[in-house]
């Protein structure tokens, strides 16, 4: 049983539609409110028969909501909770977000919308975009990271734990830490192995793309992530960029390690390397979605 | 139709064993050998359902085959070609290899063999080993890559022909090209792609362990590849070493100049960076099994 009775999702693409598809399988009974900038997105979200109250103005939308979700980019998220916060918020209002990076959004959202905010961050997404690829198991064994703020203060446990038991009955593994951690683990863990993809991609087909021909599975797997939206990874690489430029630093410095074991070459070093590499690949748990 | 009768396959492990399944269940009729080191590999042949005269001696297994294939490490082939040149070989006797790399195999091979060795390079495998993972779908929708040498002559493009329609039967895409050209291809596409995953999963995990709690696909598919046998991969990296030298110098400056773009840091700089990316991943075709 949720104890959530209406729930505002802002920006139906792949993650907000899949919210809402999960939320209308798994909690029967709760109001479903969907926010787009344009309505000319209404027909997508009928196209995936979900059944939302449709808003294009954004104080509207959160007018009464029990839990607010902002599932837009990053960047305009402060504009959407200046709109959110001259609506008559109902008292026990929760309001998240769904951003790849915390610190910078938590430090933007806190002075606006107080400590009924507390950030999210399903680790789910694909380098698919858009409502049309939404799907209703997105977040089913997915890992959760939720950071309470400076203003989260231990009177809002309440809050927390109500975020918490939503992201649990939508099939997530909820972990939680400050938004500097969670920003320093997420470049260690998302953002230095997407531009790393990229990386891979385009030093190995920049001056040979015919290269192409002869790609198996390794290549496939390895470079997957270098398919995902431009705009979306440069919002995110700048909104993260002191953490994520120590991770590629260390990269860096990685790479010219085995640079030089290779030159001279020394067998048994390499060996050393790579299975250092192995064994700390064998801890990373298997996808169980 | 099959023009082999009688079919030897050398190193029972992921490859030698795929290749028997595969053999056994699409030529039906053909006569199946297989050589290992040990005898105590003939327990897990027959396990895995395979109906094979078993062989430790390498000679004696190659006494009269038509088609013999190396899936033994690189660096034990030149021994294995040696016992095999002493048997009483058929007169078209075709001799063939599955190593990832081909100029110094080619090379090597070649003077022990004559013509009627030619590598080929079927891209299947995975980063498990042994023959307990192997399976008979292992090379449908693969491409092989074979790489006839010096010695091949037009005179001999019959074996060229038998051995295209070998893989072709296994369900590969066969495309033709020079053992240099091969080693470089697969610098670019298949060893650069490894490395970065180990290096990825280095620079990622090395400091901070305990962040493989936050892993989510994007982690465990662009690392994936690391989780494979250090031995082996020495073996490969080695044997291809200059080319693969080259692919880690291009992928260094790459790295580089991202580090100088978020440094700035250029927002257009960096889109255009991931942008360029995403183009050329998007000319990666999809994966068919």
């Amino acid at each position: 049983m949720s104890s959530e009775t209406t729930i505002a999702i802002y920006g139906p693409g792949l993650l907000g539609g899949s919210l809402a598809l999960a939320i209308q399988e798994r909690m029967p009974g709760i109001a479903l409110r969907l926010w787009a900038r344009r309505d000319t997105a209404e027909a997508g979200i009928r196209d995936r028969g979900i059944q939302a109250e449709f808003f294009t103005d954004a104080t509207a939308a959160a007018q009464g909501a029990s839990l607010i979700i902002l599932c837009t980019p990053v960047e305009t998220m402060p504009a959407q909770a200046a709109q959110i916060a001259k609506a008559d918020l109902s008292a026990d209002c929760l309001i998240t977000d769904v951003g790849s990076v915390k610190g910078s959004v938590v430090r933007a959202l806190e002075p606006i919308l107080g400590s009924r905010f507390i950030g999210s961050h399903p680790m789910a997404g694909s380098e698919k975009a858009g409502i049309e690829t939404a799907r209703s198991c997105l977040f089913q064994n997915a890992t959760c990271l939720i950071t309470p703020g400076a203003r989260t203060p231990p009177s809002t446990s309440k809050l927390l734990l109500r975020l918490r038991t939503f992201w649990q009955a939508l099939g997530c593994n909820v972990l939680e830490m400050s938004p500097e951690e969670h920003d320093e683990k997420v470049a260690r863990i998302s953002h230095l192995p997407h531009m790393m993809a990229a990386i891979t991609t385009l030093a190995a087909l920049r001056t040979d793309p015919a290269a192409v021909a002869c790609v198996a599975n390794g290549f496939r797997d390895t470079t997957r992530v270098a398919g995902g939206d431009p705009g979306l990874w440069t919002g995110i690489a700048l909104e993260n960029r002191q953490a994520l430029l120590v991770q590629l630093q260390t990269a860096s410095t990685t790479l010219t390690e085995l640079l030089e074991i290779l030159g001279k070459p020394d067998e048994e070093e390499l060996r050393r390397f790579l299975a250092e590499a192995q064994s700390l690949r064998r801890t990373v748990p298997a996808a169980v979605s």
